[in-house]
């Protein structure tokens, strides 16, 4: 299980990747997203997107769902208070697979809850021409190691707690 | 049919309610975001939330499902290229029956497509208690109306085009 101490600033995590479908974007978006060129692939190609494109929600969502599958499930992750930008770059169309990509931008303890801190992290998809489809910008909150090694405030390690 | 220039800033529009259950909120966790206080009510209870809450992603995505119902079907958007906040500020639990705002805090033309230009707004769900769960900023990009009201330099409505 990795801890707030096991992530760093410019760590990078590759998610894996996922193939989206016609059937799975309408799915999606007949429930929360029912605009028509996210549900009609006949009334999508007189969009300006000239064709079904996916819910950006439903993007963001699958990103999450990397995002879990491929680091969080061994994470002692704590959940997020919010997004502090999200960008829909591209259109993600059917068929199209999606790598996901996370990179740290930095760690800190919080100064209220002794046994959490937040990493800053970006979030990213891009698709299979390489075209990056979606930037999140947040910060997850994550438990400290219970017992593990402090930080003294200038930031040098201190010995192990036991 | 809403246009561009049918929002001007301090619109406030209620978009409905609704009512979200445990077994949803398991559902769309167990797809796209299947962390232990999103998918098992027993896990959830010890962690910090105290019981199961829905994925801030759920949560976002029934606020969408509530704006396009409540107004977007009846205005020409052309979607939206991001978000600029996203705030989960209150757990969201099985049983939790949420309202949805949508407030307008400007409008503007595009400079780059004469078609079409974007309005400011604030989203916000909040649930049977009052409390205000979710706040969601961003930029909705909205046609204009084809053959319409042309507006001067100064602001002042010019005669419609015919």
């Amino acid at each position: 299980m990795r801890y707030l101490e096991d992530f760093s600033e410019g760590q990078s995590f590759e998610l894996g990747e996922e193939t989206i479908r016609e059937g799975e974007i309408i799915e999606f978006a007949r429930r929360f997203d029912a605009q028509p060129f996210h549900v009609d692939p006949q009334a999508a190609k007189s969009s300006i997107y000239g064709g079904l494109i996916a819910s950006g929600w439903h993007t963001a969502s699958l990103f999450m769902g990397m995002l879990v599958r491929g680091l969080l499930h061994d994470v002692a992750s704590m959940g997020a208070g919010g997004i502090d930008e999200m960008r829909w770059l591209k259109p993600v169309r059917p068929d199209d697979t999606l790598r996901g990509r996370l990179t740290v931008l930095g760690q800190r303890p919080s100064t209220k809850h002794p046994d959490r801190g937040l990493i800053n992290c970006v979030g990213e998809l891009f698709n299979q021409n390489g075209d990056r489809v979606l930037l999140i910008r947040w910060s997850a909150m994550i438990a400290r190691r219970p017992g593990g090694v402090t930080v003294t405030p200038a930031g040098a390690p201190a010995k192990e707690r036991t």
